[in-house]
């Protein structure tokens, strides 16, 4: 059984790279991929495969049933893309000016695309149910998986697994963690309010933009000196706006940024710190402050026993070379609200280009490219786990 | 011969309202202020007084010749407006959106224009020449003075003088000093180069926000340790800008910011001290930078032998109550310039309304006004000066 | 054997703890532990042991050999003091004061003595040779542990096993790390020169604790920005030193540190940013500064699959009830020479006091102590891996 | 009458350096001056002239009776020495180990005297009433003046003039201010108290050393930013000690530190911010803090008039040839006081070697010595000043 969905997957390749290409030609920014929600609607459709639109916004959710009973298995992949000019030079570069698959959703699209259609193929002699979760807006938070989840794409799902293709992870290493795999991503903005005046005359102003220089710098401490040093935290402020003219003192300034934990714990505390921070430094300097924290998606934390079990189960697919337990990521994912609701895991599928001596482009970059085959390795490795899940249960 | 300058400034006084209302109404923004340059010719041409324009750009130049040989003296008044939106609720308000007399210069023209018809009444009593300034681009450096000077309008004077109409000196009251009376006011850019990244992954990134913070922070040392505490100076950082999304650390920060000195070694050493404070903080944070450091108006340093000359011709002026030895503004003026070519003094001129219990709105303030009656203080104080210093010298 | 083992350690405790409550009673800071080097060495001549001592040091080493050939094992404790008072009230409290064993390495000593009398009363049914290395000079950098290398403690030594215990673990739990153990530790010293003057001159002057200050704050940026989030890494200024009456400013700040990191590129890295920073900041401030980075003691590394050896060995002890992996510990220890030299590995052996509600004192605490049962498991664990890789190897 | 005390006092000076060099090798710490005490009491006994000892401690009061009714002057001279060590290769050199007379008031003293002894000489052809302060401790707060004048030193004075011999002023000059002459000089000690613990885990710590780095930093901002900038100010630390091993993280951190300032408003709001930054770095970093202000002396305001009195007064002195208005100096002096209670002015004399090319050593340092022509300057104007004082009154 295993080895046919492999051949079969083989066979399908050509027509997954030409719907990844497709995609990527075509790309949607997250909240506004309609025409990609229809583009895979009419996919499963065209298949006879049981389909649902519109889930939580722009989701949509095939289902396969396999002939023999059992558990359900459910596998995701996102489908939104950036607000970034594509600067490749490449036949399949997008259409669209200013958007960008720069994440490689569209591969994931059609990773899964193609893995449902050679499941729905092999369906009389497989057990349990499929559920193929497309998700829009994974890029933006409050994110798409959230409202799919509560829209019921979860219910009656057993097991959850999901990748991400990596571009700096070379092709052919799995890369897994035991424990969280990708950060909490949570947003602040803090605005402080001075009191304005004359560049001259500093003795009747409340200078914002000394309070917030003071405020990054005493910031830092969070990080080096309140955090359990074996404790990955990130504190960033990615934006300081304070725009006078030159002989002005600012009234107000404004800092925006972003913090990164893997425990609720570390998460809540740093919450707390910035603003004892905040509190500290208006008070030196005699000024009032707001602020606004939000809370983006929670850590990615994997079910280790589901791990094993996957890792497991890629002994039997050729292309998967090495298993490598890799450090956390600090990036977010709102895959994460899928494994607070079921068991699960998650992991990386290198797809670092092939060709020697070229510069890799990251994610998010504007060249992003990434090794095609990756998305052969991705479809396999989900495909036997989600099949060998029914076998073993 | 004062008396009677003084009588007929007196009779002069509703018409120095009257124009200065319709100035008022009126405002241009330095550098474009053609039609009240147009205005201030016509004015002198009517009179058949001497008159040019066009000096160094809108700038405007009327002589008087007194009957008798002697001495050359200048008088100036500047007239560029403020784009700033007028919120006074005032028959004669400004009748041009966003742009305002937030400075008072309309009201230094007037003044300017009756006591030049005036002295021009008085000419056949009178020796030497009258030269009467009418200055543009006083708030905008490099400002009018610079060019008008260069253009000649100071050739064969002897002495000048000029005052600022205050709002914050009590009227009747005339507010001088020994040694400099306003500030150096200069501008500086710094831009900081780092590199940028992704706000989870900041040991891959410069943070450009840090390195502009520590800055900041480290700038205020300039004025608590280095500089003469007897000798005034402020740096000020007036805008502090890296516009990023919140998940992003800056590639780039911008500060603008001005500097203000009394003399020049101080100011030459505060625009070194500020390089290497630059230079230094790059250093410790691997990041590169762009310094630019333009001197604005240089300090209005009267000469202590002219003022005390007018202070003393003050005594027939029964309107001037108090001379009061001021501190120095840290305010510029471009009349610095002249006093740079020729000797000369200045002083403010009390200004303030004598409405007690009522709110003073300072200069550049949205509800700026002043006592009207400070204007003809001000003529009296400037002509009997100017007609003294030829009987004297 | 292993059985027979345990037996005779159980009958052995009284004494270990009759030892261990001596050595409590006379302790000796490092490098001048004499008295108990000689205590040690006696009790090997005592009991025929061959007995080495001034191993590098005051370094003492014992070998047993078993009757049968096989590979050299080595077992390591230390053995020196604190220069801390004493200050619980226990009849066994220090009788030095000033100085204490509050790390336990009383307790160390006297399980690995009771360990080698009863191996050396089994040596007829043992293989090979057992090295046990008393160890001087643990707390205090160079440490003796180098130098007994150097004098060939090592020399011909297969393998080696460590233990600390700790009181922070609960007794009956067995705490390793798959990865680092225990950190690097080093030490820096930065000494800033400025030029001293008046506190009422500061433009006369450049301000060294200004300049620490700076230096301090900046610093802190080296684990919040320039780290890797999920490499740990500390650097604390532990001491900040600028004594002068109030009305001077500081010629000189000497600030005294450490960090901690687990692998020799980051340790590298920090080494080089804090001179940056230094640098940076004195370029700033215009001092200069001298900088001094001490390594301290490497990160403890011990071999992954030796450390699995062990942890399998200890299936056959009762008292050893749970096996933790736990995170890395931030503090040093010098036997990581010992394994960078041959494959071994070093754990915690928990011995938190069983009563319960009672406040435990942490290492380093003057009322720091300890549940003496741990020795007797500590005991046994290396004991139990020394004959058992034997009989595996 | 003028003449002949010039005259008296030329032939004076051989005894005024006599007695100033025999000062100097005795030279005495403040509040424990009481052998110079004695000296100055048995100089004034030997020429039966009335004296008062033990005045508010050290203090030594003599009065002079003119012949004919008049007003009272003071005439006021300090006599304590500094622990300094003379470093100075002279025949006169202190014999006192560790002490020495580094600011000169050895010869305030012996000035003094001989313009006492003159004027006694003169008595029957002058009018009033001559009083003598020779006042202990000025080195050091609480100073002398205050219990001098508790103990009624200036019961009935109707003037004070005193003078401050002053190196790095030229001989043949006298530096005045129209406005205060010297700063208030307070001093202040900030106890931050954090939480210690082990350098590598800052998490279980509040460290006391980045909060009082913190502090050093954001109290720049009080004289950078809200002092204004023509009101000289100066906040500095000279002391900051938090002196641990290099692996502990600091529990507790002391500055200590002074301020100087020239008004009370601008005094108290100082030690107001100063507290408030304390405040609110502390809430930053959760630390608690223990602040405590001192007053020193206040700023020394002479009066106007009797100022511009004495410059008048020394036309008839042939050895002053500048009349200098000079900056005021941010250093402290308890002659503060007396201005509080009566009207009089205070002022520096020039006292700089008249040899060329030679190093200039400050007030303070161990090398300190002056051209000793300056005392029969001082005794001059300050005779000058006593006696012209009551003909004009």
């Amino acid at each position: 059984m295993i080895n046919l969905l492999h051949t079969r997957l083989e066979q399908s390749f050509e027509e997954m790279v030409k719907i990844r290409r497709y995609l990527h030609q075509h790309p949607e920014v997250s909240f506004k991929e309609t025409k990609t929600a229809a583009f895979i609607a009419d996919f499963y459709r065209t298949l006879d495969i049981e389909v649902e639109t519109n889930i939580g916004g722009n989701g949509v959710i095939a289902r396969v049933y396999g002939a023999k009973p059992g558990k359900t298995v459910a596998l995701r992949a996102d489908f939104d893309a950036l607000p970034i000019q594509d600067l490749k030079d490449v036949p399949y570069k997008s259409t669209v000016p200013g958007v960008m698959h720069a994440c490689g959703h569209d591969r994931h699209t059609a990773t899964l695309l193609l893995l449902a259609k050679v499941i729905n193929e092999l369906r009389e002699n497989l057990e349990g149910t499929y559920v193929f979760i497309h998700q829009h807006a994974e890029e933006y938070s409050p994110g798409g998986a959230k409202p799919m989840i509560e829209a019921g794409c979860l219910d009656g799902v057993d097991v959850i697994f999901g990748t991400h293709l990596w571009v700096t992870v070379p092709t052919g290493t799995l890369q897994y963690a035991l424990g969280p795999i990708m950060a909490a991503a949570d947003r602040f903005t803090i605005t402080i309010q001075g009191k304005g005046g004359h560049g001259a005359k500093p003795h009747e102003t409340k200078d914002a933009v000394v309070a917030g220089a003071q405020l990054v710098t005493t910031l830092q401490q969070i990080v080096s000196r309140r955090v359990n040093p074996i404790d990955p935290a990130v504190v960033t402020i990615g934006s300081f706006v304070a725009d006078n003219t030159f002989n002005v003192i600012a009234d107000t300034a404004t800092l925006i940024g972003t913090v990164r934990t893997f425990n609720d714990e570390t998460r809540n505390f740093i919450e707390a710190e910035i603003e004892r921070i905040v509190k500290g430094t208006c008070l030196s300097i005699d000024c009032t402050y707001e602020y606004l924290f939000e809370q983006g998606y929670p850590a990615v934390v994997p079910n280790n026993e589901v791990t094993n079990f996957l890792l497991k189960s890629t002994e039997s697919i050729k292309e998967v070379e090495i298993l490598h337990e890799g450090d956390p990521d600090m990036g977010g994912e709102d895959y994460a609200y899928y494994l607070q609701k079921v068991k699960g895991t998650f992991f990386f599928t290198g797809a670092m280009p092939e060709t020697t001596g070229e510069t890799i482009y990251g994610h998010h970059h504007p060249m992003f490219d990434f090794n095609e085959k990756a998305m052969l390795i991705a479809a396999k490795t989900l495909g036997t786990a989600a099949i060998t899940y029914h076998q073993n249960s």
